[in-house]
């Protein structure tokens, strides 16, 4: 670890030639497998762009010169060389690293990001403020092959490419999103990596021209074959020039000088450029490499042989989904399934391969994923969309105007709701019971434990308008030890123990916690009556005006944003009916919660059994 | 008016043969200039696309065959000939038909549109349903080439254009999005129509490759601009074909005999298929094909002169916007203005022609518009988003994701909040109280004037954070002569009148509601205290603590969805304080509220100034 050991700041890497660069691309990828294996974290995404940063920071010069990060977790190599190479163990710990670019960490941080495509937006906002104050310096994105399939990625190419500023967007092209990439976009940009004349990048044109003829008389004989033919043939970029921007590669994106090469040839470029980099996701980590979306954001794993040092026997929420759907499917044909980009983490992979016909993946595209399911809907199918609560933040106007404007029977299985944990506030899912219950006709689960997910699952399937069950990241709480009935009715809680003076009303993963607090009272002679909300929309008036007769306090409790959620909605019923007596919420504080592990946000934020303990025996005195 | 009069179902469409549907499009053409000339509603995209829907209806079977109009704004010519020329004249009434297209309204409205550049999503949902349920018909999507811009209309090709189901695209090219078009698409498109070479349709590539060298070296000098003419020469539609989908085209999309062998042809296309129709806004009424902006959306007009039937002179909200704006930008250099293609529409028209390189105009394209302001912001500027509220909602990720996670400060004018009346239940802004206020770092304001507004602006553009400013379309109250200090402070609600028992707070247009009823009270004796909230979040704690230690009644008044909105955080702050008194939340139900004139619709939902007053009576007994 000489180059890396002695690297003291980025500007050294202004003085190193290719072999010293390609010396610390090996140790870099060294101490990222290294530190990983022992924190977990992006592991393949990072090894694909170790040679592209460094190339990246040997042309340009940060700060001066503004790089943002698309989705930013690719960002660890620059994060590494941009002096935070010690503090790096840190990654994505309570209070330590982020995993995403943070502005507070480094003035090499630019811009924050953690959901896809924004890069080319915010970089177009950059270069034009530059363009206004006349300073003089360049702006880079590098986006990835998966990110360039969300929309506004391609609004924001269309807007640079007419407004003609100088920005510099390299294209990460590693034929994946998470998992294996979709779409008409990536097919095209396949047939350029793929076939040998492409990597020609001829200059001259009149060249081409002249040689056509020859080629598509030869070598095609029909004229549909020559037309595909030459239209890659002549202009590889062909897709990015027609939206104005002028398209340079594609390079391999793992060779320093090629890379060195065309990212001073952009420089000179005037307008929009895009230089397309053809990178190998887990490069030099073999089982990374060779299972880029298990390593795509990865547990702590034993490094020899590539597997988690922890193996864990409970089933996972998503899981329920995934084996919940595929029997439902097996006996209903109108049952469909839509992922954006997450086949594996939302756990449709079984469904996937049995219902081929019936599952659709449409890239990072949540827009489109929920209007597809409105027209799935209105032509007699049963849509089932699983999507992470904090991406579907996305398809939130498609939700209101496609889907449940038209009430249509489309179910939202919700993941990763609540917070996430070391992925920190770009992608906790507290807000979804904000966003989702103030639109007419939507109708919002929460189940406290596996076993009554798929109960709402099932429920959900056989409800005639639009739907969302949310549910935690990670294992499934069990509370069948509890031995209640776990059939779903519209719009009913259920009382889970009955005690006195306070009635705790808990939400989702709230349930176990409350539970374990009342236990912790119960041995102080105190006991509190619980409930298990189930629906947060609508909220169970019944139940509620009932528990208001027999207790002095009640208290909700949730893991979402405190305004707009479940709680609000309770205060305002007891309100309405006059209640007399105290109401209180437990909940997220109106503020972005930073990563770590979710037990510490949790104690943090006073949701956990402790703290939620403290709170209810306050009450009763 | 034979040919329209005599029509009684879209199946005699089928016997007429050119010569009668061009007669049809004229007497269609005249119906629709006369109608809404004395209803008001959108002129120009109707004028435009009347041959292309007559040769639709030609030639494919509605409703066997699904056809989906994107926005939908343009489908009176659809809603004329199937079946609803007589109730044509009641369109966008209260209770009359519809501007956009409606299921309960036809079996021939397949999907109903409102927002732009949904229906490629939609009808390949519909086409994937059929697939699955294996039946046999076309599924067609009408999208204009403004609403092309938008993200999620490219999500939609990349998927269609992926998986190869026959589904029929109709790019309806009038150059214009609600203004003229921007981006590197619509250049694209324009070269494409411009060229005389590109009209030729040819289907012989070989043909057309053989001619190259010819043409290449004689023509063209350069390198560069040989490659731009051979692109663009041998296959118009690349862009779309690099997708995955066929293109056919350009076609005169007033041609109605082009038209229907362009759509026969389409039916035999295996896959996805993109028919590009080029098509005059406005087309046959001079006034409208000479301001189509100006005539997109009409009031009422004098068929002669194109001139509205009735002047006001009241300014509108989206004036003082506009000129407020222009004031501060002569003064400061830092602020920028944002349109998503509503240059006109949200006042900005003066900014634009003054401030030409600090104006930016992004298309239909609200996403990239928020984070364009977040990049813009990080460099130093003060940008300020000029959108409708209901268009904001495409951007509620990008709000969370990139401004209010970085703090930024980025002002969004959020123009048409609350009812606006004919356009009904796709565009009101009803919703953005409670999407906007759980964000964390987010302060959200409404001006009870446009004296108001104006002040909160210049606040807003002081503002050191992200915030929003949410006011009414149309014309302005002015409350004036109240004489009250106009001065915006942070967090800081406003006492108009000081009474007693009853305090009513309200919210933006909805102040000058509570003063007209409190002034009926008056006149009964009855004098309720009337505050303007100013500040809808952060709620004016000090100021609601105080009138409660007063009142024994609190009311609030917003024209927002009850839910999530400023009464909630009200109630729940009375709860939290100990309140004993009574509190009333007058705001819109849990529904979709359709069409109709404002009044009739705050009437039906009991927030007009008489149900106001009611309300307040009661309490008082």
């Amino acid at each position: 670890m000489n180059k890396l050991s002695s690297l003291s700041s980025v500007k050294d890497i202004k003085n190193m030639n290719i072999s010293d660069l390609n010396n610390l691309s090996s140790e870099i990828r060294q101490f990222i497998i290294e530190t990983v294996s022992e924190t977990g974290g992006h592991l393949a995404s990072n090894l694909g762009v170790v040679e592209l940063t460094l190339a990246l920071h040997k042309v340009f010069d940060s700060p001066k010169d503004k790089i943002i990060w698309d989705v930013g977790h690719q960002a660890y190599v620059h994060k590494i060389i941009t002096g935070r190479k010690e503090e790096f163990k840190t990654i994505r710990q309570y209070k330590g690293l982020s995993g995403f670019p943070k502005r507070s960490e480094s003035e090499h941080d630019i811009f924050e990001t953690g959901h896809s495509s924004t890069s080319i937006s915010a970089g177009l906002g950059l270069a034009l403020a530059r363009d206004i104050k006349k300073e003089d310096y360049h702006v880079v994105c590098v986006i990835g092959d998966g990110a360039m399939t969300a929309g506004m990625a391609f609004e924001a190419l269309n807007h640079a490419g007419d407004i003609k500023t100088n920005m510099i967007v390299v294209l990460n092209d590693n034929e994946m999103s998470i998992s294996e990439n979709v779409g008409g976009l990536s097919r095209y940009l396949n047939k350029i990596r793929t076939e040998p004349t492409y990597f020609r990048m001829k200059e001259d044109i009149e060249t081409i021209l002249n040689s056509i003829p020859a080629v598509g008389k030869k070598v095609f004989k029909t004229a549909e074959r020559a037309k595909d033919s030459v239209k890659y043939f002549l202009v590889p970029g062909m897709l990015f020039e027609s939206l104005g921007f002028k398209y340079l590669g594609p390079v391999d994106g793992h060779n320093i000088k090629e890379l060195i090469n065309v990212f001073k040839r952009s420089k000179y470029v005037e307008g929009p450029v895009l230089i397309h980099a053809v990178t190998k996701k887990g490069k030099g980590y073999k089982p990374a490499e060779e299972n880029p979306d298990k390593y795509h954001s990865a547990s702590p794993f034993v490094i020899e042989t590539g597997k988690a040092k922890k193996k864990n026997s409970v089933k996972k929420y998503s899981q329920i989904v995934g084996e919940t759907l595929v029997k439902i499917a097996e006996k209903d044909e109108h049952i469909v399934a839509i992922t954006a980009a997450m086949p594996s983490g939302t756990g449709l992979d079984e469904f996937k391969e049995k219902f081929s016909k019936r599952f659709f993946d449409v890239g990072i595209a949540e827009q489109h994923g929920v209007t597809l399911a409105a027209g799935l809907a209105t032509n007699g199918m049963k849509p089932v969309f699983a999507v992470y609560s904090t991406f579907l933040q996305r398809g939130y106007d498609q939700l209101l105007h496609d889907v449940c404007l038209q009430n249509l029977p489309v179910v939202f299985a919700i993941d990763r709701a609540g917070l996430v944990g070391a992925d920190g506030e770009t992608h906790h899912g507290v807000f979804d019971l904000s966003y989702l219950t103030h639109i007419p006709n939507m109708a919002v689960l929460a189940p406290k434990d596996g076993n009554e997910l798929a109960e709402m699952l099932k429920f959900a399937i056989n409800y005639n308008g639009p739907i969302a069950i949310r549910y935690p990241r990670g294992q499934c709480a069990d509370l069948s030890y509890l031995n209640k009935n776990n059939k779903i009715e519209y719009g009913n809680g259920e009382i889970l123990k009955k005690g006195k003076e306070i009635a705790v009303i808990a939400v989702g993963r709230m349930v176990e916690y409350a539970l374990k607090a009342s236990n912790i009272l119960e041995k102080e002679g105190i006991t509190p009556t619980l409930i298990n909300a189930r629906f947060v929309k609508p909220v169970d008036k019944k139940l509620i005006k009932k528990i208001a007769k027999e207790h002095k306090t009640i208290i909700t409790i949730e893991d979402n944003v405190k305004i707009g959620g479940f709680g609000s909605k309770v205060v305002k019923l007891l309100n309405d009916i006059g209640y007399e007596g105290n109401v209180d919420v437990i909940a997220l504080p109106d503020k972005f919660i930073q990563h770590g592990n979710v037990e510490q946000l949790f104690k943090e934020n006073n949701l956990d059994v402790d703290s939620i303990a403290n709170t209810l025996r306050k009450k009763f005195k």
